[in-house]
Protein backbone atom coordinates (compact mmCIF):
# COMPACT_ATOMS: atom_id res chain seq x y z
CA UNK A 1 0.00 0.00 0.00
CA UNK A 2 1.54 3.05 -0.66
CA UNK A 3 1.03 6.26 1.08
CA UNK A 4 -1.57 7.59 -1.48
CA UNK A 5 -3.83 4.92 -2.10
CA UNK A 6 -7.82 4.49 -1.24
CA UNK A 7 -6.42 1.61 1.20
CA UNK A 8 -3.97 3.57 3.53
CA UNK A 9 -6.02 6.33 3.30
CA UNK A 10 -9.04 4.08 5.10
CA UNK A 11 -6.54 2.57 7.60
CA UNK A 12 -5.13 5.56 8.88
CA UNK A 13 -8.78 7.87 9.54
CA UNK A 14 -9.86 4.39 11.20
CA UNK A 15 -6.76 4.02 13.73
CA UNK A 16 -7.55 8.25 14.37
CA UNK A 17 -11.56 7.30 14.45
CA UNK A 18 -10.77 4.60 17.07
CA UNK A 19 -8.39 6.48 18.93
CA UNK A 20 -9.77 9.33 19.88
CA UNK A 21 -12.85 7.17 20.97
CA UNK A 22 -10.36 4.87 23.08
CA UNK A 23 -11.71 1.93 21.54
CA UNK A 24 -8.51 0.18 20.42
CA UNK A 25 -9.49 -1.93 23.63
CA UNK A 26 -12.38 -3.95 22.16
CA UNK A 27 -10.40 -4.07 18.31
CA UNK A 28 -9.11 -7.34 19.21
CA UNK A 29 -8.84 -9.34 15.69
CA UNK A 30 -11.34 -12.03 17.00
CA UNK A 31 -14.23 -9.37 18.27
CA UNK A 32 -13.58 -7.15 14.47
CA UNK A 33 -13.81 -10.54 13.00
CA UNK A 34 -17.02 -11.45 14.23
CA UNK A 35 -18.11 -7.37 13.71
CA UNK A 36 -17.00 -7.94 9.75
CA UNK A 37 -19.05 -11.44 9.53
CA UNK A 38 -22.62 -9.36 11.02
CA UNK A 39 -21.62 -6.67 8.48
CA UNK A 40 -21.26 -8.92 5.57
CA UNK A 41 -24.91 -10.53 6.72
CA UNK A 42 -26.67 -7.54 6.90
CA UNK A 43 -25.65 -6.50 3.42
CA UNK A 44 -26.49 -10.07 2.24
CA UNK A 45 -29.98 -9.88 3.71
CA UNK A 46 -30.91 -7.19 1.06
CA UNK A 47 -30.78 -10.03 -1.26
CA UNK A 48 -31.93 -13.23 0.67
CA UNK A 49 -35.58 -13.11 -1.05
CA UNK A 50 -34.68 -11.60 -4.60
CA UNK A 51 -34.31 -13.70 -7.50
CA UNK A 52 -30.67 -12.82 -9.10
CA UNK A 53 -32.80 -11.04 -11.77
CA UNK A 54 -34.42 -9.09 -9.29
CA UNK A 55 -30.63 -8.25 -7.43
CA UNK A 56 -29.46 -7.19 -10.85
CA UNK A 57 -31.94 -3.95 -10.43
CA UNK A 58 -31.99 -2.47 -7.10
CA UNK A 59 -34.56 0.45 -6.32
CA UNK A 60 -32.14 3.72 -5.51
CA UNK A 61 -33.45 4.07 -2.06
CA UNK A 62 -32.60 0.26 -2.06
CA UNK A 63 -28.96 0.85 -3.60
CA UNK A 64 -28.48 3.42 -1.18
CA UNK A 65 -28.76 1.05 1.89
CA UNK A 66 -26.57 -1.24 0.16
CA UNK A 67 -24.01 0.48 -0.45
CA UNK A 68 -24.02 1.76 3.15
CA UNK A 69 -23.30 -2.28 3.95
CA UNK A 70 -20.51 -2.04 1.32
CA UNK A 71 -18.65 0.14 2.93
CA UNK A 72 -19.34 -1.10 6.43
CA UNK A 73 -17.38 -4.48 5.32
CA UNK A 74 -14.81 -2.69 3.82
CA UNK A 75 -14.24 -0.66 7.14
CA UNK A 76 -14.42 -3.57 9.35
CA UNK A 77 -11.90 -5.23 6.41
CA UNK A 78 -9.38 -2.42 6.79
CA UNK A 79 -9.02 -2.20 10.33
CA UNK A 80 -8.82 -6.30 11.10
CA UNK A 81 -6.21 -6.25 8.45
CA UNK A 82 -4.63 -2.90 10.39
CA UNK A 83 -4.50 -5.17 13.59
CA UNK A 84 -3.00 -7.99 12.18
CA UNK A 85 0.01 -5.94 10.58
CA UNK A 86 -1.17 -7.37 7.30
CA UNK A 87 -1.10 -5.35 3.72
CA UNK A 88 -4.58 -5.97 2.20
CA UNK A 89 -4.08 -4.54 -0.86
CA UNK A 90 -0.75 -7.00 -1.21
CA UNK A 91 -2.25 -9.91 -0.17
CA UNK A 92 -5.61 -9.20 -2.96
CA UNK A 93 -2.81 -9.15 -5.68
CA UNK A 94 -0.88 -12.01 -4.71
CA UNK A 95 -4.57 -14.18 -4.07
CA UNK A 96 -5.75 -12.90 -8.37
CA UNK A 97 -1.68 -14.48 -9.22
CA UNK A 98 -2.93 -17.38 -7.13
CA UNK A 99 -6.46 -17.84 -8.58
CA UNK A 100 -5.23 -17.31 -12.01
CA UNK A 101 -2.92 -20.14 -11.90
CA UNK A 102 -5.65 -22.42 -9.66
CA UNK A 103 -8.28 -21.42 -12.44
CA UNK A 104 -7.09 -21.56 -15.91
CA UNK A 105 -9.37 -19.81 -18.28
CA UNK A 106 -9.38 -22.36 -21.04
CA UNK A 107 -9.86 -25.02 -18.72
CA UNK A 108 -12.63 -23.54 -16.79
CA UNK A 109 -14.66 -21.08 -19.60
CA UNK A 110 -17.78 -20.88 -18.94
CA UNK A 111 -18.58 -23.34 -16.56
CA UNK A 112 -19.06 -23.63 -12.43
CA UNK A 113 -17.82 -26.55 -11.90
CA UNK A 114 -14.89 -25.25 -10.84
CA UNK A 115 -16.70 -23.51 -7.84
CA UNK A 116 -19.08 -26.19 -6.63
CA UNK A 117 -18.57 -29.67 -8.46
CA UNK A 118 -22.47 -29.65 -8.79
CA UNK B 1 -11.84 6.11 -7.13
CA UNK B 2 -9.14 7.86 -8.65
CA UNK B 3 -7.69 5.80 -11.89
CA UNK B 4 -4.74 5.13 -9.93
CA UNK B 5 -5.98 4.24 -6.19
CA UNK B 6 -5.73 0.55 -5.47
CA UNK B 7 -9.33 -0.03 -5.35
CA UNK B 8 -9.31 0.66 -9.07
CA UNK B 9 -6.74 -1.59 -10.04
CA UNK B 10 -8.15 -4.53 -8.36
CA UNK B 11 -11.67 -3.77 -9.94
CA UNK B 12 -10.12 -3.73 -13.28
CA UNK B 13 -8.26 -7.53 -12.62
CA UNK B 14 -11.24 -8.78 -11.86
CA UNK B 15 -13.13 -7.82 -14.53
CA UNK B 16 -10.40 -9.22 -16.66
CA UNK B 17 -10.82 -12.27 -14.51
CA UNK B 18 -14.04 -13.00 -15.11
CA UNK B 19 -13.96 -11.71 -18.47
CA UNK B 20 -11.74 -14.34 -19.92
CA UNK B 21 -13.06 -17.00 -17.97
CA UNK B 22 -16.61 -16.46 -19.16
CA UNK B 23 -17.90 -16.14 -15.35
CA UNK B 24 -19.97 -12.95 -15.05
CA UNK B 25 -23.19 -15.29 -15.59
CA UNK B 26 -22.50 -16.67 -12.29
CA UNK B 27 -22.04 -13.29 -10.79
CA UNK B 28 -25.32 -12.03 -9.85
CA UNK B 29 -25.08 -9.59 -6.69
CA UNK B 30 -27.12 -12.23 -4.68
CA UNK B 31 -24.67 -14.94 -5.37
CA UNK B 32 -21.30 -12.47 -4.67
CA UNK B 33 -23.02 -11.23 -1.63
CA UNK B 34 -23.21 -15.32 -0.77
CA UNK B 35 -19.49 -15.77 -1.81
CA UNK B 36 -18.32 -12.80 0.11
CA UNK B 37 -20.29 -14.07 3.27
CA UNK B 38 -18.78 -17.67 3.06
CA UNK B 39 -15.11 -15.76 2.50
CA UNK B 40 -15.97 -14.12 5.65
CA UNK B 41 -16.73 -17.22 7.33
CA UNK B 42 -13.15 -18.75 6.62
CA UNK B 43 -11.74 -15.66 8.04
CA UNK B 44 -13.44 -15.81 10.92
CA UNK B 45 -12.92 -19.45 11.58
CA UNK B 46 -9.27 -18.78 12.05
CA UNK B 47 -10.53 -16.86 16.05
CA UNK B 48 -13.39 -18.94 17.03
CA UNK B 49 -11.31 -20.82 19.41
CA UNK B 50 -8.99 -18.44 19.98
CA UNK B 51 -8.85 -15.94 23.02
CA UNK B 52 -9.06 -12.29 22.60
CA UNK B 53 -5.67 -12.53 23.20
CA UNK B 54 -4.53 -15.63 21.55
CA UNK B 55 -6.11 -14.04 18.17
CA UNK B 56 -3.69 -10.93 18.50
CA UNK B 57 -1.10 -13.36 18.72
CA UNK B 58 -1.11 -15.70 15.43
CA UNK B 59 1.75 -18.00 14.25
CA UNK B 60 3.16 -16.89 11.30
CA UNK B 61 2.35 -19.90 8.89
CA UNK B 62 -1.36 -18.97 10.14
CA UNK B 63 -1.15 -15.60 9.43
CA UNK B 64 -0.36 -16.24 5.95
CA UNK B 65 -3.13 -18.41 5.41
CA UNK B 66 -5.52 -15.37 7.16
CA UNK B 67 -3.81 -12.44 4.54
CA UNK B 68 -5.36 -14.89 2.15
CA UNK B 69 -8.65 -15.23 3.37
CA UNK B 70 -8.72 -11.30 3.93
CA UNK B 71 -7.75 -10.87 0.39
CA UNK B 72 -10.82 -13.13 -0.19
CA UNK B 73 -13.12 -11.11 1.24
CA UNK B 74 -11.57 -7.84 -0.44
CA UNK B 75 -11.70 -9.49 -3.82
CA UNK B 76 -15.55 -10.37 -3.51
CA UNK B 77 -16.10 -6.78 -1.79
CA UNK B 78 -14.91 -4.97 -4.72
CA UNK B 79 -16.45 -7.58 -7.30
CA UNK B 80 -19.70 -7.47 -5.63
CA UNK B 81 -19.66 -3.21 -5.44
CA UNK B 82 -18.33 -2.93 -9.20
CA UNK B 83 -21.46 -5.09 -10.81
CA UNK B 84 -23.63 -3.22 -8.03
CA UNK B 85 -22.47 0.58 -9.74
CA UNK B 86 -20.99 1.25 -6.26
CA UNK B 87 -17.57 3.73 -5.87
CA UNK B 88 -16.37 1.47 -2.89
CA UNK B 89 -13.82 4.12 -1.81
CA UNK B 90 -16.55 7.45 -1.69
CA UNK B 91 -18.79 4.73 -0.17
CA UNK B 92 -16.39 4.35 2.92
CA UNK B 93 -15.09 7.45 3.34
CA UNK B 94 -19.03 8.77 3.28
CA UNK B 95 -20.11 6.33 5.99
CA UNK B 96 -17.02 7.28 8.13
CA UNK B 97 -18.56 10.90 8.41
CA UNK B 98 -21.57 9.50 9.36
CA UNK B 99 -20.37 7.15 11.82
CA UNK B 100 -18.29 10.22 13.53
CA UNK B 101 -21.65 12.10 14.18
CA UNK B 102 -23.10 8.79 15.31
CA UNK B 103 -21.01 8.52 17.88
CA UNK B 104 -19.29 11.46 19.14
CA UNK B 105 -15.97 11.17 20.52
CA UNK B 106 -16.53 12.56 23.96
CA UNK B 107 -19.62 10.31 24.69
CA UNK B 108 -18.90 6.95 23.59
CA UNK B 109 -15.40 7.86 25.16
CA UNK B 110 -13.72 4.34 26.33
CA UNK B 111 -17.12 2.84 26.22
CA UNK B 112 -18.64 -0.60 24.36
CA UNK B 113 -21.79 -0.02 25.82
CA UNK B 114 -22.34 2.80 22.00
CA UNK B 115 -22.19 -0.75 20.61
CA UNK B 116 -24.49 -3.25 22.37
CA UNK B 117 -25.92 -1.74 25.06
CA UNK B 118 -25.02 -4.75 27.09
CA UNK C 1 -38.51 -29.88 26.36
CA UNK C 2 -39.79 -33.07 27.98
CA UNK C 3 -37.80 -35.76 28.51
CA UNK C 4 -37.84 -37.98 25.60
CA UNK C 5 -37.81 -35.21 23.49
CA UNK C 6 -35.64 -34.92 20.37
CA UNK C 7 -33.65 -31.79 21.84
CA UNK C 8 -33.39 -33.53 24.85
CA UNK C 9 -31.79 -36.31 23.72
CA UNK C 10 -29.45 -34.50 21.66
CA UNK C 11 -28.55 -31.79 24.78
CA UNK C 12 -27.84 -34.77 27.31
CA UNK C 13 -25.47 -36.26 24.34
CA UNK C 14 -23.62 -33.14 24.07
CA UNK C 15 -23.23 -32.94 27.53
CA UNK C 16 -21.62 -35.99 27.30
CA UNK C 17 -19.71 -35.54 24.58
CA UNK C 18 -18.09 -32.17 26.21
CA UNK C 19 -17.70 -33.82 29.86
CA UNK C 20 -15.61 -36.92 28.43
CA UNK C 21 -13.34 -34.47 26.55
CA UNK C 22 -13.40 -31.85 28.75
CA UNK C 23 -14.25 -29.11 25.82
CA UNK C 24 -16.67 -26.99 28.33
CA UNK C 25 -14.02 -24.19 28.98
CA UNK C 26 -14.24 -23.75 25.39
CA UNK C 27 -17.53 -23.80 25.11
CA UNK C 28 -18.48 -19.80 25.90
CA UNK C 29 -21.39 -18.72 24.15
CA UNK C 30 -19.49 -16.32 22.42
CA UNK C 31 -16.98 -18.93 21.06
CA UNK C 32 -20.50 -21.62 20.04
CA UNK C 33 -21.97 -18.47 18.52
CA UNK C 34 -19.00 -18.54 16.00
CA UNK C 35 -19.24 -22.29 15.53
CA UNK C 36 -22.38 -22.08 14.65
CA UNK C 37 -21.82 -19.18 12.47
CA UNK C 38 -19.37 -21.18 10.57
CA UNK C 39 -21.04 -24.32 10.23
CA UNK C 40 -23.70 -22.46 8.75
CA UNK C 41 -21.45 -20.83 6.12
CA UNK C 42 -20.34 -24.09 5.47
CA UNK C 43 -24.09 -24.95 4.80
CA UNK C 44 -24.74 -22.38 2.68
CA UNK C 45 -21.22 -22.90 0.66
CA UNK C 46 -23.26 -25.77 -1.29
CA UNK C 47 -26.00 -23.41 -2.63
CA UNK C 48 -24.07 -20.10 -3.89
CA UNK C 49 -23.43 -21.03 -7.06
CA UNK C 50 -26.60 -23.08 -7.96
CA UNK C 51 -30.01 -21.32 -9.14
CA UNK C 52 -33.01 -21.38 -6.95
CA UNK C 53 -34.05 -24.53 -9.00
CA UNK C 54 -30.72 -25.95 -8.96
CA UNK C 55 -31.09 -25.63 -4.99
CA UNK C 56 -33.94 -27.67 -5.31
CA UNK C 57 -32.61 -30.73 -6.92
CA UNK C 58 -29.59 -31.82 -5.32
CA UNK C 59 -27.11 -34.67 -6.88
CA UNK C 60 -27.33 -37.73 -3.74
CA UNK C 61 -23.59 -37.48 -3.06
CA UNK C 62 -24.47 -33.29 -2.36
CA UNK C 63 -27.64 -34.41 -0.30
CA UNK C 64 -25.16 -36.67 1.98
CA UNK C 65 -23.02 -33.84 2.44
CA UNK C 66 -25.60 -31.63 3.20
CA UNK C 67 -27.25 -33.67 5.86
CA UNK C 68 -24.18 -33.70 7.74
CA UNK C 69 -23.66 -29.48 7.55
CA UNK C 70 -27.52 -29.21 8.73
CA UNK C 71 -26.43 -31.64 11.80
CA UNK C 72 -23.53 -29.59 12.79
CA UNK C 73 -25.90 -26.65 12.56
CA UNK C 74 -28.33 -28.30 15.20
CA UNK C 75 -25.72 -29.42 17.16
CA UNK C 76 -23.92 -26.34 17.93
CA UNK C 77 -27.11 -24.77 18.77
CA UNK C 78 -28.56 -27.17 20.97
CA UNK C 79 -25.00 -26.89 22.79
CA UNK C 80 -25.37 -22.85 22.98
CA UNK C 81 -29.27 -23.21 23.75
CA UNK C 82 -28.36 -25.02 26.76
CA UNK C 83 -24.88 -23.49 27.80
CA UNK C 84 -27.32 -20.59 27.70
CA UNK C 85 -29.98 -22.19 30.16
CA UNK C 86 -32.65 -21.58 27.23
CA UNK C 87 -35.47 -24.45 26.31
CA UNK C 88 -34.74 -24.22 22.24
CA UNK C 89 -38.64 -25.85 21.80
CA UNK C 90 -40.52 -23.90 24.13
CA UNK C 91 -38.83 -20.56 22.13
CA UNK C 92 -39.41 -21.62 18.75
CA UNK C 93 -43.01 -22.43 19.60
CA UNK C 94 -43.15 -18.89 21.17
CA UNK C 95 -41.61 -17.07 18.43
CA UNK C 96 -43.82 -19.31 15.67
CA UNK C 97 -46.93 -17.35 17.27
CA UNK C 98 -44.94 -14.03 17.50
CA UNK C 99 -44.52 -14.84 13.63
CA UNK C 100 -48.60 -15.44 13.02
CA UNK C 101 -49.32 -12.07 14.37
CA UNK C 102 -46.49 -10.06 12.54
CA UNK C 103 -47.44 -11.75 9.22
CA UNK C 104 -51.23 -12.29 9.56
CA UNK C 105 -52.71 -14.67 6.74
CA UNK C 106 -54.62 -12.49 4.44
CA UNK C 107 -52.56 -9.79 4.40
CA UNK C 108 -49.61 -11.56 3.13
CA UNK C 109 -50.63 -14.04 0.87
CA UNK C 110 -48.14 -14.81 -1.67
CA UNK C 111 -45.73 -11.57 -1.50
CA UNK C 112 -42.34 -11.45 -0.56
CA UNK C 113 -42.86 -7.95 0.16
CA UNK C 114 -43.03 -8.32 3.79
CA UNK C 115 -40.10 -9.77 3.88
CA UNK C 116 -37.88 -7.79 2.00
CA UNK C 117 -39.95 -4.39 1.00
CA UNK C 118 -38.58 -4.91 -2.55
CA UNK D 1 -38.27 -38.26 13.29
CA UNK D 2 -41.40 -40.19 15.65
CA UNK D 3 -44.36 -38.15 15.11
CA UNK D 4 -44.18 -37.11 19.05
CA UNK D 5 -41.12 -35.51 18.69
CA UNK D 6 -40.03 -31.78 19.05
CA UNK D 7 -38.49 -31.26 15.62
CA UNK D 8 -41.58 -32.78 13.85
CA UNK D 9 -43.86 -30.61 15.75
CA UNK D 10 -41.90 -27.87 14.76
CA UNK D 11 -41.61 -28.98 10.66
CA UNK D 12 -45.85 -29.54 10.59
CA UNK D 13 -46.07 -26.06 12.55
CA UNK D 14 -43.93 -24.42 9.63
CA UNK D 15 -45.72 -26.24 6.70
CA UNK D 16 -48.65 -24.95 7.63
CA UNK D 17 -47.30 -21.73 8.51
CA UNK D 18 -46.12 -21.34 5.02
CA UNK D 19 -49.03 -22.61 3.25
CA UNK D 20 -51.42 -20.59 4.44
CA UNK D 21 -49.13 -17.86 3.33
CA UNK D 22 -48.67 -18.80 -0.07
CA UNK D 23 -44.50 -18.52 0.53
CA UNK D 24 -43.64 -21.86 -0.67
CA UNK D 25 -42.70 -20.16 -3.71
CA UNK D 26 -39.62 -18.09 -1.83
CA UNK D 27 -38.56 -21.06 0.10
CA UNK D 28 -36.51 -22.38 -2.31
CA UNK D 29 -33.16 -24.31 -0.65
CA UNK D 30 -31.20 -21.60 -1.61
CA UNK D 31 -33.03 -18.76 -0.76
CA UNK D 32 -33.54 -20.44 2.94
CA UNK D 33 -29.92 -20.81 3.78
CA UNK D 34 -29.22 -17.39 3.15
CA UNK D 35 -32.14 -16.67 5.83
CA UNK D 36 -30.81 -18.69 8.13
CA UNK D 37 -27.84 -17.40 7.68
CA UNK D 38 -28.76 -13.88 8.42
CA UNK D 39 -30.64 -15.20 11.55
CA UNK D 40 -27.41 -16.76 12.89
CA UNK D 41 -25.82 -13.26 12.27
CA UNK D 42 -28.37 -11.28 14.42
CA UNK D 43 -27.66 -14.06 16.99
CA UNK D 44 -23.69 -13.55 17.12
CA UNK D 45 -24.38 -9.88 17.30
CA UNK D 46 -25.31 -10.29 20.64
CA UNK D 47 -21.93 -11.65 20.91
CA UNK D 48 -19.77 -9.70 19.44
CA UNK D 49 -18.02 -6.85 21.66
CA UNK D 50 -18.61 -8.94 24.92
CA UNK D 51 -15.55 -10.58 26.59
CA UNK D 52 -16.19 -14.86 27.10
CA UNK D 53 -17.17 -14.41 30.48
CA UNK D 54 -19.56 -11.34 29.57
CA UNK D 55 -21.00 -13.71 27.21
CA UNK D 56 -22.01 -16.12 29.80
CA UNK D 57 -23.83 -13.65 31.81
CA UNK D 58 -26.57 -11.74 29.92
CA UNK D 59 -28.65 -9.51 31.42
CA UNK D 60 -32.47 -10.66 31.52
CA UNK D 61 -33.73 -8.61 28.80
CA UNK D 62 -30.88 -9.27 27.02
CA UNK D 63 -31.63 -13.29 27.46
CA UNK D 64 -34.90 -13.04 26.02
CA UNK D 65 -33.62 -11.41 22.65
CA UNK D 66 -31.30 -14.05 22.22
CA UNK D 67 -34.03 -16.72 23.32
CA UNK D 68 -35.62 -15.14 20.36
CA UNK D 69 -32.56 -15.26 17.95
CA UNK D 70 -31.98 -19.12 18.88
CA UNK D 71 -35.53 -20.00 18.13
CA UNK D 72 -35.17 -18.31 14.54
CA UNK D 73 -32.62 -20.03 13.89
CA UNK D 74 -34.06 -23.27 14.88
CA UNK D 75 -37.40 -22.72 12.51
CA UNK D 76 -35.41 -22.52 9.31
CA UNK D 77 -33.18 -24.81 10.06
CA UNK D 78 -35.94 -27.04 10.34
CA UNK D 79 -38.00 -25.67 7.64
CA UNK D 80 -34.53 -25.95 5.52
CA UNK D 81 -34.23 -29.74 6.85
CA UNK D 82 -37.39 -30.19 5.26
CA UNK D 83 -37.77 -28.40 2.01
CA UNK D 84 -34.56 -30.94 1.32
CA UNK D 85 -36.10 -33.58 2.91
CA UNK D 86 -33.49 -34.26 5.32
CA UNK D 87 -34.23 -36.32 8.66
CA UNK D 88 -32.58 -33.24 10.96
CA UNK D 89 -32.74 -35.60 14.08
CA UNK D 90 -31.14 -38.62 12.51
CA UNK D 91 -28.51 -36.65 10.74
CA UNK D 92 -27.76 -35.14 13.94
CA UNK D 93 -27.01 -38.57 16.04
CA UNK D 94 -25.29 -39.80 13.43
CA UNK D 95 -23.05 -37.14 12.98
CA UNK D 96 -22.55 -37.18 17.02
CA UNK D 97 -21.34 -40.60 16.36
CA UNK D 98 -18.73 -39.68 13.38
CA UNK D 99 -17.62 -36.57 15.88
CA UNK D 100 -17.29 -39.25 18.56
CA UNK D 101 -15.07 -41.30 16.14
CA UNK D 102 -13.04 -38.28 14.75
CA UNK D 103 -12.45 -37.05 18.09
CA UNK D 104 -11.56 -39.65 21.03
CA UNK D 105 -11.38 -38.70 24.35
CA UNK D 106 -8.75 -39.45 25.29
CA UNK D 107 -6.73 -38.27 23.20
CA UNK D 108 -8.17 -34.56 22.85
CA UNK D 109 -8.93 -34.30 26.25
CA UNK D 110 -8.90 -30.74 27.40
CA UNK D 111 -7.34 -29.41 24.26
CA UNK D 112 -8.42 -27.02 21.45
CA UNK D 113 -5.85 -27.79 19.36
CA UNK D 114 -8.34 -30.06 18.20
CA UNK D 115 -10.36 -27.66 17.22
CA UNK D 116 -7.93 -25.03 15.45
CA UNK D 117 -4.39 -26.27 15.48
CA UNK D 118 -2.87 -23.08 17.11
Amino acid sequence: MTAQSDLHVLREKLREFSRVRDWDQFHTPKNLSMALMVETAELMEHFQWLTAAQSDHLATDKMAEVADELADVLLYLVRLSDKLGVDLFAAALCKIDKNALKYPADRVYGSAMKYSDY
